[in-house]
């Protein structure tokens, strides 16, 4: 299997978190998407959505979205597990995963795409010369990741980790969330220390040294 | 187990066709979501993002958010599949299920919740007196919905259903953000007609007779 990757793209980040969290190595190759090589052949056939990262297997499937990857990748190599060593732990933590990444990571994903200028005309994923940037998705954005927050923060005063004792995906996914509201000048620390807490212990994990200091 | 369920809620009832496809039943117990119980113990406790439904588990876990419930129903009856039946067809499935869900039904979802009078106060799901509806979110969730019809048009072209072949989750989550998007009044006939057909077909299954007419 062939990992098509670009290194800048936060989505392509949380796999390769997950891949050093899990020790695995891929064969991986660097799309330029730049240069709109996702748009062009074979690529935009592989994956129509043109998003970064996908998964190509020996028999030609494709697997694109970083979660979808992870979890493919899981079952192939269970140990250690990110996802839940049983039924109910998977549940739970594909719950937490869910409200990070519905409630907070995508909101304030929004935001960001319509809000920083290299993101004009491809403000939803994988498309270009689309929509105009709507200010008001910018400032809808921030107040529903702080109405996350606000929820986030009391499981974060009892739980080392969002999804409870453990490390898990939604932590992957949470540091991507509060990168994003970083870069959108939100005030962490001041609002919601235990998330800050979470935030400083889960981001100095050596498998987020890929993303530099 | 029992599952807290209101009927009248979209993520309730894309449980119970699951539910219907499986042919699973469960203890249900119906919450009073309209008189707040879901702020109330012991249910505030149980899933304190308050929202509904979610499943409670023999020992006390709480599993929340619709497409968990599933995939945890699905590890306990396998058969017949709406994940897929091998690491591979769950990884294909997992990436539409994603794509419907995180560029359709999510900002259309957000489009009605900003839009309808009767969702004022309470824009994010599980929340009360949180913030102001939008109008902007709501043209905006109408617009990229088009961008997403417009892609998984193609796919619908040639497959009978959303993941290819088979029947999946994706179609389950496929149809309930078309029933929002048409209560929003798109013509999703005019503009995407092998997306039209799908919806036909698919909501027309048995198990979404619970929906009535």
């Amino acid at each position: 299997m062939k990992l098509h990757d670009f290194a800048h793209a936060p989505s392509s980040q949380r796999v390769r978190v997950f891949l050093a969290e899990k020790g695995i190595e891929l064969e991986t190759e660097q799309l330029d998407v730049r240069g709109g090589a996702q748009f062009q052949e074979p690529f935009t056939s592989m994956n129509p959505f043109h998003c970064v990262p996908f998964l190509e297997l020996d028999d030609g499937t494709v697997i694109a979205e970083s979660v979808s990857i992870c979890r493919y990748l899981e079952e192939l190599h269970p140990e250690p597990s990110l996802f839940g060593a049983t039924p109910e732990a998977r549940g739970v933590i594909d719950m937490w995963n869910r409200r990070v990444e519905l409630d907070g990571l995508l909101p304030i994903l929004h935001a960001v795409r319509n809000h920083v200028p290299m993101f004009a005309g491809r403000v939803v994923p994988g498309t270009r010369n689309d929509l105009p940037q709507a200010p008001e998705m910018a400032t809808r954005g921030k107040e529903m990741m702080a109405v996350f927050l606000d929820r986030l923060g009391p499981q974060l005063d009892s739980n080392p980790f969002i999804a409870g004792g453990d490390f898990s995906i939604a932590d992957i996914t949470g540091v991507f969330a509060l990168r994003m509201a970083s870069a959108m000048e939100m005030d962490i620390a001041g609002g919601w220390p235990s998330v800050a807490r979470w935030f400083g212990e889960a981001s100095a994990r050596p498998s987020f040294e890929i993303l530099g200091g």
